[in-house]
């Protein structure tokens, strides 16, 4: 007999009753607020051509590295689940998720999952062993019909503004088609340098070359290389994007005179490849000039540092990037971004926001600078910390010393787009129980919490990314 | 007038009474379960002799290293606790310990102390100055009886399994006279190779000729040493050995060629003490070709790394290893690791348990890395983290990850062998607390928490150590 | 229309009713104890000349750089607010403080300040725009005052004791002009040696210059200077210090032999900034030096590592020293600390009292240090970790390892003179609210409790410190 399954309406809510009551009342007031969602990556394709998404393995499985890791860390193979471009069996696979679902009992993926089931696609019995069939069967009907549509979805999650996330390299033809189709929702750009400034990224040179033929620069001179990256931030910003994006191994930043920076230039993009200290330095030196390039065309500066980026050798050369092999590594920011505070940390008119996925440094490094400088904006809970208890730390840790007003709100950053809503209700619900429990410590009254919640919900975001 | 001693039977389960009242009921049901202790560090001759123990004071404070390292903070000295084999008055240091047994509020020595107290010894008094006598007697005339022995409280712990450990040397003869005595008590041991793999270790030259007589091998040769260890991991399964553990300082891993293998253990071996980096390659070196034994004879793998040994080097002089003075340091496992789980990562048929002291890598590092590669497990928090906080910590920090299913269960890792029923209730009651705070948040349901909890306690551990 | 302004009584206490009501008794024992302020920041001309506060800007603003630091990361000038020296406009500084003070919801600065307005300054509305001249004639009027004057406060505070932070350079006329005033207030000095020994510090050769003045020693030559050290460290004794504070980078310690000490002095103290290295190692041999001093004279040693100062450039360049650019650093101390505790941590006769900006350290490095060494003790949570949810942490990370006696209870290192009273019923709120959690999962009963409440408050402090 299949087990229920049901979203509580107190769920992720403090368990003290009093607390709870606060809480419920502060989320009543933010639950139906529209999304902003200005950092992710889902495919603007979809926006685009708003064709139906494929069977449930492919919209489910495939694409969620956060559901494929845990089943691979379990012993299942990757290619039975449809990833690596081999010929695959979707119901088989889809058969391999369910008998595994109790894997993420106590993760995020669960609570995301249930609430896909249950809200997208009305599933009332959980996902297990005998319930596949059923499942697969009801996603792969809802998803032939209009009303699964991509854009319909998107509607119907009421989402005030999308961000997607793109290679300098991409034409941005479907934001293009997107806004020329009259179809009013608004999904952006942003603009991520990591493959034309990261001499370690796979095809870095050939990044160049591609760079030069799609603005007629030389990308292969310091000034055309500069000149080409201010275009495509151009075309960026026409195709809607405030926001750009860095995903740097470190911190690290660096100011080079500008014969340093063409000497290592010509070094980094020579046929040998640089010595890691010197690809290092370049990546440094990048991010202080792309913050130079905002004080002109006001892109926010977003910066992912820390992840060790496909650590699983064997997997990465079997199945490519972004396949759940990237870990987390210990992260320095009060001496890395010394020289790019230096240059902008003093100015209210930037914005630079931060992230990491070593919370070590929420209460030691970045509450305090981003608590002094005017530039500095915290970026939310990311990635393995995007979770119930990674959003507790992170409110815990850094509120005391940064503020609230220090923040940014949240960031779905995700390319699983049936979990936007879940991943935003998740967050509203731990906030809200955060400012509850202020509440009810009495170190705020539930007036300043109301006004708290709405703005991380929504003002907070859209002052901080200029939507 | 004494202050009675009590067990509240709600001891360390949430304060909320709707979360305590679903605790409660969770841990009802894996109270009573038999006691699975994979790893630890009890003395085989005591199964094996079954002898009485001898006074309060060589049984409950010498051996303890939590004990005796409180009670030298505040400066008495350890040669009036009996440690260092001069002669010690018994009933004087246990005075000692009685008057500063405030010094334990707040600490798990406490609760395990207490537990001892009045579960094994039916003391119903608190231990202070003027109950010093009373419990000196008490105790002392209780081990006297036959009920007492070793073997007797192993039953009546209902113990099912009991890991000891021992280093290559051992010749095993506790073990042998154990299984030959028909005394049903299953008690293994465990393969640690430490004295013959580490180059810093006390005396490692001389055990390396200890161990070419045990084996009839040439260990100065690498050849021979190789098949030296390859012939006492045999004699360790032979003697019940489902696991290898190895406590380096770090997690350093590094795959040598056979000639920089065998030049390296020329060098590590030779009258000179090698330089630190070298011999930090050799320990290195030896932890991925234990692995590679593992892929043929099926031992565990458990790495315990992180541990500053001895760092009180006047009492290290004075009194010798494992005296209080180990301090946890900061410890790397992504780069670290890196060339076992290339070699052996996505190996499911492997398994490679990981402890840390660095609570800093939960989320960061370990979690990450057991979500992913089929061939990692995590051990339970360790040591100094073994606390009601401290599993806290580590549930908190390494579920939303890792899930449950990479995690090995409970390891009460001590010497102490009376306190081992206490720690694996303190253990269980703050699981059980922690999956009732899922359940009340809705996270989970009640079903899958007793499931949860049943797997934590017992499926977990079996599985994992091949019990 | 205003919003009321009132101290709940319950604030900070856990939300759990049953935990509440323990954490109520427990605090109602302590909360009226006198103040024991060991460590802090104070002008002890405030009391010296007991003369009127200035207006509320120069006295709740300008000198606190928790308040500044979050205006200024807003962007708020720091001119504005009357900081760097130049003419402000006091009323309208207040007035952007006021616009500004939800900046500080979730922050223990609005925890103290509001404490401030209330319980010193008696007003009944927050601190908002629309306040904000009602707010500064308030307290303008009341600070003319006589109730109001240094003393006068300091009696009102019920403070027992409170030390001030003098360089060996002061001549410490304020503190004999205390003394000779026959006012009975105890208000000794601590000697904070770091402009003469960290050779970093701003203007480090003439402090040496003023310092053979003062002493009449030749402090260019190593034994002249040692002689010097030890004679302001008399002066500062017979003004009533018990302590020492030493402000390092890093927690680094050395032991040279005299010859290496004297070349070092040299190096150091030559005309050529000294490398980095060599400036470190100085650092870590006076740290050594000043505990061999404390063997002889008794002064308790406290040590505050880690904090990356003035980190930024310009802002150092024009407003000087404290001025909130101070960011915590990762910090080391198992290996830092290791030639200091091998020559003094055995004593049980001395004290050295650790801090740290660096959480990760509490349950890794600190408890476990101090939970073996005789002579260690551990600093509260300090500076951005002195909050509500800081001392949380501090508490759930220390405790388990190093129990409640080896800690020295709290310390407010405050300049805010007004807040002192605050920052310590903050601390005894959370302590109680903490030990009633132990209560209340049965780990210590009440009494212990109870006991331990004044332990924190009072008895650890007076014994750590000597006083």
């Amino acid at each position: 007999m299949a087990t229920p399954l049901v979203l509580h309406p107190d769920r992720l809510f403090p368990v003290d009753p009093g607390v709870r009551a606060i809480a419920r009342r502060l989320y009543e007031a933010v639950a139906g607020l529209p999304i902003v969602s200005p950092h992710g990556h889902t495919d603007p394709a979809w926006f685009a051509d708003d064709a139906p998404f494929a069977d449930p393995t492919a919209l489910l499985i495939a694409p969620d590295h956060y559901v494929f890791r845990m089943l691979y860390s379990q012993g299942v193979r990757l290619e039975d689940l449809g990833i690596g471009g081999g010929p695959v069996d979707s119901r088989a696979a889809w058969h391999i998720f369910a008998r595994n679902y109790h894997l993420f009992r106590g993760t995020p993926s669960r609570l995301w999952l249930d609430w896909v089931f249950s809200e997208v696609f009305g599933l009332t019995v959980r996902l297990e062993a005998e319930t596949a069939d059923l499942y697969y069967d009801r996603i792969a009907e809802r998803l032939a019909q209009p009303a699964y549509r991509p854009r319909a979805l998107f509607d119907r999650f009421n989402i005030a503004a999308l961000a997607t996330t793109e290679s300098p390299l991409d034409p941005l033809e479907h934001h293009a088609k997107i806004r020329a189709s009259g179809w009013p929702g608004r999904v952006i750009t942003t603009f991520r340098p990591d493959p034309v400034v990261d001499p370690d990224y796979e095809g870095f040179t050939a990044n160049l070359a591609r760079l030069s033929e799609m603005t007629g620069e030389d990308c292969l001179s310091y000034p055309g290389y500069l000149a080409a990256l201010r275009q495509r931030r151009a075309a960026f910003i026409a195709a809607g994007a405030t926001a750009s994006d860095h995903g740097h191994p470190t911190a690290a930043t660096a100011v080079l005179t500008a014969p340093e920076a063409e000497a290592l230039f010509t070094e980094v993009t020579a046929a040998t490849p640089p010595a890691p200290d010197r690809a290092e330095l370049f990546r440094a030196h990048m991010l202080t000039v792309m913050a130079d390039m905002s004080r002109d065309d006001r892109l926010v500066v977003q910066i992912h540092p820390g992840s060790f980026r496909n650590h699983n050798s064997a997997l990465f050369a079997r199945f490519g990037r972004d396949k759940g092999a990237d870990i987390p590594t210990r992260t320095d920011f009060v001496g890395a971004l010394r020289p790019l505070l230096d240059r902008h940390g003093n100015d209210p008119a930037q914005t630079i926001i931060l992230f990491t996925l070593d919370e070590t440094v929420y209460a030691r490094e970045l509450a305090p600078l981003a608590g002094h400088y005017p530039a500095l904006r915290l970026g939310p809970a990311w990635w393995f910390h995007d979770s119930p208890d990674g959003m507790r730390r992170f409110r815990r840790q850094m509120t005391e010393t940064a503020g609230f007003y220090n923040l940014v709100g949240f960031n779905d950053d995700t390319r699983a787009f049936l979990s936007i809503p879940a991943r935003h209700d998740v967050a509203r619900r731990i906030d809200c129980g955060f400012l509850a429990e202020l509440v009810a410590e009495h170190q705020i009254d539930e007036g300043e919490a109301a006004e708290l919640a709405v703005a991380l919900t929504s003002t907070l975001v859209t002052s901080a990314y200029r939507l």
